[in-house]
């Protein structure tokens, strides 16, 4: 790690001269001026995958939701709310050498949200809220023409199938890896210390142990220095 | 404040001897495993005033929501997610001298939240929610019988009207006083450090000049302590 740390400040890593964009944490999408719909991402998965990047030698442009966990240090870091404004910034960021989309974004946003907070009525009608799918920034960025990154990374929570989802996912999202984790209650992975995932490529599912995020974030950093050596 | 720290420390307080409910942050309401509505509650005035009233000796029961500061040192921590978690903490936290409802409670949670993440299907159907209403616990607590503590505070965060709606929310709730304030973006005052609140008792309406969170905590530990004397 020292010594990772040291060819990191000397450039010198694998990954040095590499630009990535990686994103994280929730998207907030608002209903109201005080309210609105999150999801629990905590950030500390892309958190600790832009940190070993970086180690790495790798420019980050860390594009980040309203995160519980803090950015790392040695990270160019681009603050964001909504998903919209995460497109915004990750097509800013481009071109990159790879994107690793970490971020739980949300799938819909309200449609005309209040400008005044919706006073409650008691006894009085519900809200009616309604929806517009967000833009699907993985795949808007894995169907990208020159601007494409070489590696396009996404993430997958899923609490059933996980492996059949992913594989769909990959396929449907045009992109190139899925990293899936269950996230189901009951494994304490949202918001937890340690993540357990399959990794989803041309070459097929590869699940690996349960462990630490860090550890996750190392040995994915270390197989996209590999891929784009 | 050293002089307040050692009579707090010494049970010698004003509010010595006395118990107070405070409850604050924000509630998730789930809409599945992995989404849920909450608001922009920093849960900074609540811990801010918890810690007021240790410090002039009450006993605080301080029931949380998922905020971004930490409960104060000092105060026994109940945390919760749902308003209807809120309610079950408050009601097993009494009897009490006082209540002050700084939590910025959900009014609606998802009916039938669903049981596994809800997927998208690009270009499918958005999701339909329905809302229910949750229990207002201020009005609850605030018509109880014997075990209606002698002072119940409500906090009101308006949008616009703030006078006119405030008195209006403390007749229809029941309760002895609300705090308002203006919460409109703009003001910098939802997760910002200061606050601008009107007091409306039964005397009437009360602006206070803006002032940093713990000022306004200060002074309305100050104003409790004198009603409880």
């Amino acid at each position: 790690a020292i010594l990772a740390a040291i060819e990191a400040a000397l450039g010198e890593g694998p990954l040095s001269g590499r630009r990535i964009v990686v994103t994280s944490g929730p998207t907030h999408e608002p209903i109201d001026p005080v309210r609105y719909i999150a999801n629990r991402s905590s950030g500390a998965q892309g958190a600790a995958l832009a940190h070993a990047l970086a180690a790495l030698g790798a420019h980050v442009v860390f594009v980040t939701g309203p995160a519980a966990v803090p950015p790392p240090e040695g990270v160019e870091v681009r603050r964001v709310e909504t998903a919209r404004e995460m497109l915004a910034a990750v097509e800013a960021a481009l071109p990159a050498d790879a994107a690793v989309f970490t971020a739980a974004v949300a799938d819909w946003r309200v449609e005309g949200a209040a400008q005044e907070k919706i006073k409650k009525v008691p006894g009085g009608d519900l809200p009616q809220l309604t929806f517009r799918e967000n833009p699907d920034i993985l795949a808007h960025v894995a169907a990208l023409g020159p601007q494409r990154p070489r590696l396009v990374v996404g993430f997958a929570a899923e609490t059933q199938d996980v492996v059949a989802n992913a594989t769909a996912k990959r396929d449907r999202k045009g992109c190139d890896w899925i990293v899936a984790n269950d996230v189901s209650p009951g494994t304490g992975i949202m918001g937890g210390p340690e993540n357990a995932v399959t990794l989803v490529t041309e070459d097929g599912a590869e699940s690996w142990p349960r462990m630490p995020k860090a550890e996750v974030a190392e040995r994915l950093a270390a197989r996209i220095a590999e891929t784009l050596a």
